[in-house]
């Protein structure tokens, strides 16, 4: 009766964990939820009232002159013609896997990457070639060994404080990225939705700002910024994508809703907003110090880690290899505590084995400390 | 560069035709804009802060109750947990494509049907089979050989003031199709946003509450009542699709934007949801009686139609059949006003030379008598 695509329909592990999280008792790593607190109010005072009618697929005007001023401040200089406002930025996930991908497509993307990108692009029939880091950044000639083997149509990457991973590639890891995907001409899609969660000073520029002539869609997101329930995010592409990609998106929900448009138009116009980011990165930077401070304490025997710099994750490397899914039903039942295991974030899961992925955005600090209390002990004992 | 399907990626006639009607000297009768003076303002007091977290994929558990409460209302009995709220509507088409329809999968729609359903089916690669309507009605026995011609694996309906033909199918016709979609056991999506619409008289009860046993989708909309530009839908599913409906709606933008969820359930909850409907009745039948009093004196001797019970729209015949799109330029150009060609609602245009769709929610009466008189000078001179 389906379709056969509906055979690689996957469901999300992240939605069934977080279900399991939500009992109060439990203290909760799994996610990667904004921390309430840190949201603006939803205040809407004089809403414009022709924003009740139908808008354009593009988006709303101002909202994309802003975004585009917004993007020139981290180096990304687009017209705002190259703008197209989406129902969130895993939408850019739907439209590029339509504009790029056919069952067999060979798509490179990072090991471990966003396990939504990985759910999107397999149902459109990818064949995963995975791109393996190195101390944190992805060398250029892994990446040129993996095009030139995998002949691959599209590559799927997240520069910046990546989760699940939280690395961040150097200027130089960038440039010469981008030297490789040029040389290919390999259309690249750059997921950005952390880089303003940024906890020791600024990222470096976006990996598109040094292509030359690879084709490329960069995406952003307000959802960890100012408000993930008014689903607006954005991408940003060049020249010759932007005419497909406004027809796909146009086909997919005619436009995104303008209340949530406006909103956040509101906000980037607002002299506020630099001060609200700063609040964030300052709140959230109390959470990963206590997290890593709480590792140090109970995993310096259990796992390796990197302290992450932005984002919203630690990436942990168990010492003894174990399949971290199999704490996952003891640690939510018995233990109280809940975390995501790394093989999740795999295109095949067991190359992946012995990872865990913690969100420290979420929990106070003495809950982080308790929790991770907790998961250490069922390592230990497991 | 691109995946096979953008071959098939087509633009909409619709969007251009609007954007060259939004010039203040045309009498624009091409689009299928609600009015705007009949939609409600934009007040949000006192939005639940919640609100501006994640949301789940499914939809704000209130408002999946409020619309299974209100469907039942028109005769569909469903549970809440069939509901999957939508980003617009026209967001069941992707989620159904994506479901059923692989290159070359044959699809049966009306002739004529609402364009961008063409447009994502298309692009997913379906092969139309087209149904014909006969004095305003589908027969049964012609839907029952287009099944058996074709091995169909889906059929797109709208048997409720169809865009763009105006039909509304009795209630013996639904019964008659829904035994024959029994039969073939044929999945079927109802498409039915303008059910509110009606000027003379409630419309029967949705196709799918005669089915027993084929699987169903039905699509319901707030574009046409309450705010468009909140884009907020949604459908409901015979629980064996609802699955991978859910999936589906997931990977491609996570959940629909929560502000408008809570909009919308305030207004089903309100006691002032069923005078708002009414109010919006009386005032789209004056502009339906005002397009037919012009039509009457206008293009008695040019065309045929059928006075339109409920929707936004006439479609014309014309006696002397001439492809309209050739109208179209100097419509626009030399006598300032705006039509919609039949021709684009057909899975190939060719085959539904003649016809012309006409909005009468828009214009003033005053307007709508001048347009007609314009459009019927051009015809004439044609």
């Amino acid at each position: 009766m389906f379709s056969e695509r509906i055979e690689r329909l996957s469901g999300s592990l992240i939605r069934e964990i977080l279900a399991a999280a939500q009992r109060p008792e439990v203290i909760s790593f799994a996610g990667g939820l904004p921390a309430s607190t840190c949201l603006p109010p939803l205040d809407f005072p004089d809403v414009p009232p022709a924003l009740a009618q139908y808008g354009t697929s593009e988006g709303e005007p101002e909202l994309r002159e802003q975004i585009a001023k917004d993007v020139a401040r981290i180096g990304l200089s687009c017209d705002a013609s190259q703008v197209l406002v989406l129902s969130g930025s895993q939408q850019a996930l739907d439209l590029a896997a339509k504009l790029f991908v056919d069952p067999g497509t060979p798509v490179i993307t990072e090991g471990p990457t966003y396990l939504a990108a990985l759910q999107v692009f397999r149902l459109f029939g990818a064949a995963f070639h995975t791109v393996e880091q190195q101390d944190g950044q992805l060398p250029a000639a892994t990446l040129q060994a993996a095009i030139a083997d995998s002949k691959a149509k599209l590559a799927y990457l997240i520069p910046t404080f990546q989760n699940p991973s939280g690395a961040c590639y150097s200027v130089e890891t960038r440039q010469a990225l981008a030297r490789v995907l040029d040389e290919a001409h390999l259309p690249v899609i750059e997921d950005d939705p952390y880089r303003a969660l940024s906890y020791d000073g600024d990222a470096p520029a976006p990996l598109v700002t040094h292509l030359k002539s690879a084709p490329w869609i960069y995406c952003g997101s307000f959802s960890k910024t100012l408000a993930p329930g008014l689903r607006i995010g954005y991408l940003i592409a060049s020249k010759e994508l932007m005419p497909h990609l406004l027809k796909l998106k146009q086909a997919v929900d005619l436009h995104s809703n303008r209340l949530g448009q406006w909103f956040i138009a509101q906000w980037l116009k607002s002299g506020d907003y630099p001060a609200h980011l700063n609040r964030l990165q300052q709140n959230y930077k109390v959470g990963r110090d206590a997290m890593q401070a709480a590792l140090e304490r109970h995993f310096s025997d259990l796992a390796d880690w990197q302290v992450p710099q932005g984002g919203l994750f630690f990436w942990l490397t168990l010492k003894n290899k174990r399949d971290t899914r199999t704490f996952l039903k003891p640690a939510l039942e018995q233990h109280n505590v809940a975390f995501m295991p790394g093989e999740a974030f795999y295109a095949d899961p067991d190359t992946g084995i012995g990872h865990l992925r913690l969100n420290f955005s979420h929990a106070t600090p003495e809950r982080i400390e308790e929790g991770i209390a907790r998961l250490a002990g069922l390592i230990r004992a497991g």
